[in-house]
């Protein structure tokens, strides 16, 4: 065997082996549909369990620094998709998550989480309004590119999560970041809003027969190629 | 039925309850430990599953522009620690994930995912190969810093992934930013292999009655301030 017909074994043993949980199962039944199939819609409960999953996702000092906008509107997704390669899924699947990071961390944002924080909780904590401080006195001046980075990385967080509750859910998802942003911010209005589009992902189900991608193997390095112990 | 079908159909029963999953239940259940116990271990099982879950995870053109370390050595996570704000974590859980992202895309790194595609799908694809010159003749031209946050993000695709199959497994984790890159790129030796580390993960099991977190409410945003429809 060749070593690339070896790692294609080997890829092939780890992804059936007897270690597999429900989870891993649905993260190999996965994968970024390319046609889905536009007469079924997902159910509105099963869309709420991907949004709390993303609402449930840990975030860099709990600030959750991004939202999530729900397009279902025909024409709104038809204006997104002219501005995103004509993709297909963002009009085939039924619902299009938008992830949208704030532009900045500024102290009126910083202070709402924390306030909000101490409302849920009943008490106000000395450490933690220390660290709101710590934060007051450093986020805010890094500026606003440095933080909208940081704040995008943050959304990522949630966008795995929902592609992962929605495999879990047994929901076609696709994340996509080829579009163009500034457009989406306008076609949605984002910037009035002090956030800026970073990733979307099209939820619906996919139409295997019409896939080209949906015969072929998924392909991730092997493992020794990709962890290292120490 | 097709066994993709099959499958589907399973999973469509496995998940179709009224509000919560297992797997909402068990993210309502984590939480970013902040004291765990340095006597129990995580099983080899269970870790090697939550790297799958990392592997698995959909990245940018399937480029999977970073690289986990699994860090057990003791000494080298207290050197670590030294370089973390000493979050105990680090060393009272017993495996350190590390997540350190491409600090470049380069022509070899983007010609080998590609090349390796091809020889686990055993044929060349027209598009596929017009798609890999398209990512060669503009992700190289970028420049290092534009294309290793793009990493980073995917990097933390990964994270997630991570964090959430960790959860499933009942097994804590604590996702940290908290940390000096450089001196950890430094202890692992990471420039020297074309990488920057992003994240880190420590796994272990919480020490609750020891937690000043544990008893504490879990705050998220409401939904309505987190989600708007369109």
């Amino acid at each position: 065997m060749s070593p690339t017909a070896e790692l294609a074994a080997e890829l092939e043993t780890v992804t059936s082996g007897p270690d597999a949980t429900p989870l891993i199962e649905r993260l190999q039944w996965r994968y970024a549909a390319k046609k889905m199939d536009p007469a079924r819609a997902v159910p509105a409960e099963k869309v709420e369990r991907i949004l709390e999953a993303a609402r449930l996702a840990p975030t860099s000092s709990g600030l959750q620094p991004f939202q999530i906008i729900v397009v279902t509107n025909t024409e709104v997704r038809q204006r997104i998709q002219a501005i995103a390669w004509n993709q297909a899924q963002i009009t085939d699947g039924s619902h299009l998550l938008v992830f949208a990071a704030w532009d900045d961390y500024t102290p009126e944002r910083i202070n709402a989480m924390f306030d909000y924080t101490n409302a849920v909780r009943g008490f106000k904590n000395e450490g933690w309004e220390n660290y709101r401080n710590m934060l007051l006195n450093t986020y805010p001046q890094r500026g606003a590119e440095v933080n909208f980075q940081h704040a995008a990385r943050q959304a990522y967080i949630a966008l795995s999560a929902a592609l992962m509750a929605a495999a879990y859910e047994a929901v076609d998802s696709t994340p996509m970041e080829g579009f163009d942003p500034e457009a989406l911010d306008g076609i949605l209005d984002l910037r009035a809003r002090g956030l800026r589009s970073v990733a979307i992902l099209p939820l619906g189900y996919r139409q295997a027969e019409q896939d080209w991608l949906a015969p072929l193997a998924k392909v991730r390095r092997p493992r020794e190629q990709f962890v290292t112990e120490v």
